[in-house]
């Protein structure tokens, strides 16, 4: 048995799908390259096997549930969750190298997490603390994004893009101009930067009942988490009324599925007290059309870096000090990779 | 010149064309991977070219027909039937190898049977014996199946799929009880096996006027020649009336276009006397479906084998005893390429 | 920063676009393999960058104007005509190789004509000589072809062809008869025939005021400008009545895209005095009709190399006397690949 995804780092977290995706159905998805079926046992526990039969790599997620094992529909073998096969139909021998490779799975956050890579190392303490997420009013969206995961993981990073790319709703001037300090500990980097005196974009007035228009003070930490989280913890009020500030985070998980698309999820938390249903409804809408501003650009910007590979044309790229968690985020990868 | 093909045996004869196809006008077709045109001479035989123009790869299927010649559509260069230039609209000289490539192609069974490799090792009797197509009542099926060949041989050599994929026509338990007894002999692979006592499923009480879910005794011999045909000679019964057995074959024959699909050409014989009209419609009917549902495995199957290829993934996969057809099937099929 | 398009000629000219597509709009178009951004600055003179970003590789069509400068609308970085970066939102230090590449872009016969290669070479006098093309009755196609500019190159040097191809409008018998005298001279393939005694054939009918199906007289020369240009100066008239004669041009310009296909841009010159409404309307009708033939069998013979090729079959080609200027066209291109 070899391993694949020499491309993506294995040993490490990604999430595989919300947690309300999982249950008795069989839920197929490609994780960095490979086949997964999913689903959720009769306890509640989930787990994820190779989506491969062990006797003629059928997709066992065309197969059906026989109480926690999968039934193959092709010949009939059978699997248990660890993926050790416990019957085959047309033989009472059952070979003991019939096993399909399974996969850790751990549910935390409303989300399932996978370790593609050897089960040995899966440390659920690696999984990037959202604790914030457990809590609060939030909304959620899911886009299958035809780019690069790198590609979104430096668009979260350089939050520079917010007064082009979501000018309408987001942008206020202080984004393009306060660089952060950033630092990178391990498979995580840091960054951070407080703006002052910005102008209040529409999304944020109509969510936190600020006006238009008028000043406004920024703070906002970025997390990253190699692979494949960034986590933005922000504050924001009226200029002079830090007192009735409002705290919120945006939390972005991206999992290649290994053909050149990202899986990515995300959660906008609203995190004050007192949070009206119309806030919410509004950040819902918002947070959909940033999303979907940023789908745009990404692929526009993936069609382009792969037409210049294909035809052996590298520009010189130059960066600027924004770009620093981009490059740090690149390097920490990068060292999974090893 | 140089021959293509080496991923595909081409010393070896391949179904191309059902015999009704080939007329007058021009038939394209793709076989292991070159172009072919066909048609039928003035005199009612077949005969095939690469459908390529010896001026400028024009395909000549393109052309039109005079007399028992092709003219090219583009310059004009026009061909006999073995592919010798015979005249060039702009030029008296006939340069003396423009010649494109032509085929044996041997008509029997109905089927019009092309050898892709050197013209000189192309004896017909080589074409599996399948005499049982001469006479009888029959229906036929073609499908463009998205999937290797040799997946499809493998489905046909193994019944042990069909209490699973076509549980509700043909599905009953001794097919994937009973090991069927497998011999080798040069490019044939011949598998016996007598069931006993099994269940009457409902396409064969249909059929042959059974009762569905009445004991049955089945008995199968599969005879896979290679590279491309598995013949499959059946007989049922309602268990202790032998005498009052129903004979019938299935015969199928897969030739790889080239580019990972398959054309696929069956037959079922109904072999006994006094076949009915409505014996032979739900045949048709039962026969189609049956197809269906090997199309949508096999093309499940195949993606999923594609994706771990493409990503380097080799599991292990097993063996039973039901698979030494198969087995065999490969060897044979790699003895071609040697 | 290396250079792509080894594929193809770089130090070259060709045409990027027809010069009423260029204007205050930012127009993206893929040339031998590059995005590149068009668009004319506000003295009305024309210019192209490669369509990304020195930043991060975003197209700059997708951007928008400031003046005669690009704003990139991914991080805000603005480049003028010459692809110098003159703003960055984020850093008030501009690094020195913030450059984009620019392309040399010449606006001659209603189009503008780009140098893909060193532009120190970028020579204008070497766009082709096309001066009828400034004056006169014209029309106009554009074609985006699904082949090889090659094939499109050797159609309209081998107008042997056109009987076969273009027989319902343009066909007459010495097309394919009168070998043309063809010269070579450094870039630049010129061949001359006279056609004596011909049909007239219903396009020229229509639009010359001719009887179709009567005797004609048919001057040609080709003249074909290495890598992209096809252009041949015609006269016809009835036969015996040379001094009523109508002179006539057909140019036609075609730039790889990269990818397998070609941007064919096409002129159709009616050169007599006293060219009427009607013919011109005829001609553009016929014209496009033609086109369309073209397209249909360059694609169909493209798609036959292309399985041929993938299939690693190389059949003998032969070559005729009317093939001797797209033989020596191929040499024009293969030396200003070398």
């Amino acid at each position: 048995m070899t391993h694949a995804a020499k491309k993506f780092a294995s040993n490490a977290w990604y999430v595989a799908a919300r947690a309300e995706e999982l249950g008795e159905a069989l839920l197929a998805r490609s994780i960095i390259g490979l086949p997964v079926v999913l689903y959720r046992k009769a306890d509640g526990s989930p787990c994820a096997l190779l989506d491969a039969c062990a006797h003629r790599l059928y997709p066992l997620s065309k197969g059906f549930r026989e109480g926690d094992e999968i039934r193959c529909s092709y010949h009939g073998f059978k699997f248990d969750p660890l993926g050790q096969c416990t019957h085959i139909p047309s033989s009472e021998h059952i070979p003991e190298q019939a096993k399909v490779r399974s996969f850790p799975l751990v549910e935390r956050y409303d989300m399932a997490w996978i370790w593609m890579g050897d089960p040995e190392l899966a440390d659920p303490s690696l999984i990037p603390d959202c604790h914030w997420l457990n809590t609060g009013n939030k909304v959620f969206y899911y886009v299958h994004l035809q780019a690069d995961y790198q590609l979104l993981i430096e668009n979260l990073l350089d939050f520079s893009h917010v007064p082009f790319v979501h000018a309408d709703q987001q942008g206020h001037p202080e984004l393009a101009r306060v660089v952060p300090e950033t630092e990178m500990a391990g498979r995580t980097v840091v960054s951070k930067r407080l703006m002052r005196g910005s102008i209040t974009p529409s999304l944020w007035a109509d969510v936190m009942g600020l006006r238009q228009g008028q000043p406004m003070d920024h703070d906002q930490v970025f997390i990253f988490n190699a692979p494949s989280s960034v986590c933005i913890r922000q504050k924001i009020w009226a200029s002079g009324a830090e007192d009735a500030a409002y705290p919120f985070s945006t939390s972005h998980f991206m999992t290649p599925d290994g053909d050149g698309a990202t899986h990515y999820w995300s959660w906008v938390s609203l995190e004050w007290n007192g949070v009206s249903p119309a806030s919410l409804e509004r950040m819902d809408v918002g947070a959909r059309e940033v999303a979907q501003q940023d789908v745009v650009a990404l692929q526009a910007q993936q069609r382009t870096q792969d037409q210049l590979r294909r035809h052996g044309e590298r520009p010189v790229i130059v960066s600027v000090p924004f770009d620093r968690g981009s490059l740090l985020s690149r390097r920490a990868i990068a060292s999974l990779l090893d």
